[in-house]
């Protein structure tokens, strides 16, 4: 522990929950002098007394002690929940700070939250930096993955020590400058969207699995290894397998799995990337379908209701529920992973849009390599084939669609016989794969030449006066549907 | 025209657009006085000039003369556009207007807005109702689909009125009071939700007859209008075989809907009924996969790349493309009607959820059978269906979904094979049907047993902590999976 009275701290940390103390033993492992913080004194003390040894920790025991105890220009990491604390918390400690100050959030905050706080901030010289961090307690101890936004002078300062403390992946640190005000709240928020949808896939490829073959959850836990070693290499596939083969440790014989209450929860970034994807535009279906899928599963009373009620396949019919023959089991699970594959591409492919859409709206200047560089460790979402998306932006910084990256095109034109087996499957056999469903619907929608949306311009035109555009020539029109049925431009 | 100096108006209009100017003529057409207003005096001019001899309209052109012209207490709707310009016109009127004097907002506001304007005009003693009015400019002249909010105050002055202006169906008119404050633009925006999932799986059921059979618009009209005679006779239904009758007006032998660009437009109230809908915890997946459907046919430049790079069924395999033998057209055309059915099912089991959803949250009230009952006429999604809802909800005011009414659960039971098989299809054939897949991945998740979110729970417990619950008794439980593997209680 440091001598209080003479040394000056680098970089301050409040907000000691078990995510902010991490992060703040992280920075003093790597030599930073470090002032920590908390509301209560209590968890000050304790991480002093606890981890003094692992580096140099100030503690401040007020706001004020805790701002005097920085060296200036001072940098300060707020580690609190997202909202009305955050604000309490910038609130307290804005009137502490001098010009030239760093402020940074390192919580899930909305990234429109970052942005009225950057802006107000800014007005009083103070620069304001949301970060997006991401791999739970175990990355902010250990090395998460980093996604600042902010100013550039704030980055300059704050860079180099969230290099340091972030994972690196073949000597590249995974951390890069976003962009200015909410473009790192708003990668973290994109990410994590992302993670929803990837693991509603996982979900429905063990649901097929297991129900379409009868698998136990060991097996699948096999299944899961194996495809750990190809292209589906990824930190959620590795944990799949894990959660899979984990017994319940209260009863011998019953996988965990089966005895975890079917309710899935969410804590809101999933949400807000569907929101915000919908007001720029972007369609994140995969993403859409993962979020309404753990909504559904959480209404007990209606599935509860349901049950005995609404019949799957083959009632009142000859149908047989459509499940696989063993004779064809591995051929079904090679396809499952082929499924699987091709929907994930899809739903970063939608992500990506996401983000060049963010980016182009909010003037950002986001590279998206460089996102698909700094997600290759210490996040959630960590994986193989972000390296592929890696190169697939290098070698075209305009992609418009990573399914048009020359790899992704031929790795989905490989697969897609195999994905739309697994979804006439699900279908047939009446086991929900809304994710694989509709990525393969994005899919075909994004390849069509013609689209029945012509249509639904025909109908508004009629109820609305909504005009249409033409194929042959320029401008709006509209048919006097009730009069004498000309067209007219309008 | 009135006598200005003597008589009092009993309702005002201020905005007078073509809805505004329609709903005045209305008004007037069943004998109330009506004062009318609008920014630039033109239009009130043009009114009273042409529309003079409907009925008796006091042209105010100024703010004050307007609202002097009115009775006591009086009643004045707004019809013009929704945000700041509604905002300006309160603005205006609120300071000449008196205690009990009632604003209505008869513009497509978000229901949030009319929450916010609601409660800052009851602190003046001022009555706010927000009111839904669908039908479009016919609509609003001859008889539109009114879906009225605000107090029972309001209600009471205001109901009649509206019920004079309704389209009426048996007899009964289509408005009734549906809640407080914004409780009748909220119904107004699900409304229009449910609409745009309606159009979707038209405009699915269409490709999939046009593509998948290669009949041509004319033939399709001819489907779409046998069609209009059974479960699915509607408004929308009748005016899809309108569209695909028409010829181009401008080139013999052309289809019309083969010349109209295939990017569909929204102007907004979709993308809002999905973000509430993600707020509520409501999956309304059919909207927002229509949602998504419009965003992308309108990303020309992503579909041009997509043009001949990323290929459909078959490509690199034995596969035909699956389109239907001739032998089997008729067939296939009465799966495709069964697969529409219940997938507009869906999807206004899934809009009256969140109608339900939405009341709860809000603490409104809301009746639902009441609104199926006023949805019959007026408004675009007017169907015959709609009575059998009404029915669902007389019978069981509590129905957990409409989906479990017998009626539908028997109707959805029924058309499962087909409704599979086409999904089938479209999966097969390459022709996108997000609508659909997306509505049966819902109807096969709520009536599941188990779902696979419990493996969604534990690999969140895993990389985050999140905790689980059980099936087998009560609490929150997490595994220290970095540790020694035994379940705790958190």
């Amino acid at each position: 522990m440091s001598d209080e009275t003479t040394q000056k701290a680098q970089i301050g940390v409040t907000g000691l929950a078990v995510m902010g103390r991490n992060l703040a033993r992280n920075i003093a492992r790597h030599g930073y002098v470090t002032a920590v913080h908390n509301r209560t004194d209590a968890k000050t003390k304790a991480l002093v007394e606890e981890f003094g040894h692992e580096g140099t920790f100030v503690p401040g025991y007020t706001a004020q002690e805790f701002v005097d105890s920085l060296e200036s220009p001072r940098t300060i990491v707020i580690m609190v929940k997202a909202g009305a604390p955050t604000d309490a918390v910038i609130d307290e400690l804005a009137p502490l700070l001098s010009e030239g100050d760093i402020l940074v959030d390192g919580g899930n905050a909305h990234f429109l939250d970052t942005r009225r706080r950057e802006a107000a901030l800014r007005e009083k010289g103070i620069h304001f930096a949301g970060v997006g961090v991401s791999g739970g307690e175990e990355g902010a101890l250990l090395g998460p993955s980093i996604m600042p936004g902010g100013s550039e002078h704030a980055y300059a300062k704050l860079g180099p020590i969230l290099a340091d403390i972030a994972v690196s992946v073949d000597g590249t640190p995974c951390s890069t400058h976003v962009g200015p005000d909410g473009a790192g709240h708003f990668v973290k928020m994109v990410h994590n969207g992302i993670e929803y949808a990837d693991m509603q896939l996982i979900a429905e490829a063990y649901d097929l699995l297991r129900h379409g073959l009868g698998r136990t959850p060991k097996q699948l836990a096999e299944v899961f290894t194996s495809w750990n070693s190809g292209d589906l290499e990824s930190f959620l596939i590795e944990i799949t397998a894990r959660v899979l083969e984990k017994d319940d440790p209260t009863q011998e014989g019953v996988a965990l799995v089966d005895v975890i209450l079917d309710e899935a929860e969410q804590k809101g970034t999933g949400r807000w990337t569907v929101q915000t994807a919908l007001d720029l535009g972007t369609p994140v279906s995969g993403i859409a379908e993962a979020v309404f899928a753990r909504a559904l599963s959480g209404h007990a009373e209606q599935r509860g209701a349901a049950q005995g009620v609404l019949p799957g396949p083959g009632a009142g019919a000859e149908g047989t529920g459509g499940f696989v023959a063993e004779a064809d089991a591995d051929a079904f699970v090679d396809d499952v992973r082929a499924a699987l594959y091709a929907s994930k591409v899809v739903a970063y492919a939608q992500g990506f849009d996401m983000i060049r859409a963010g980016s182009l709206e909010y003037g950002w200047g986001v590279d998206p390599g460089a996102m698909a560089t700094i997600w290759r460790g210490g996040c959630i979402i960590r994986a193989k084939f972000l390296d592929r998306i890696k190169d697939a932006y290098a070698k075209n910084p305009e992609l418009p669609s990573l399914l048009l990256d020359p790899y992704f095109a031929d790795a989905v034109t490989r697969g897609q016989e195999a994905w739309r087996r697994v979804v006439v499957h699900s279908v047939t056999a009446g086991i929900p794969a809304p994710g694989f469903a509709s990525a393969l619907a994005y899919y075909d929608g994004l390849r069509r030449e013609r689209s029945s949306a012509a249509l639904v311009q025909g109908l508004r035109d009629l109820f609305g006066a909504h005009t249409y555009k033409r194929t042959d020539r320029e401008g709006s029109f509209h048919v006097q549907w009730s009069s004498d049925g000309t067209e007219v431009r309008s």
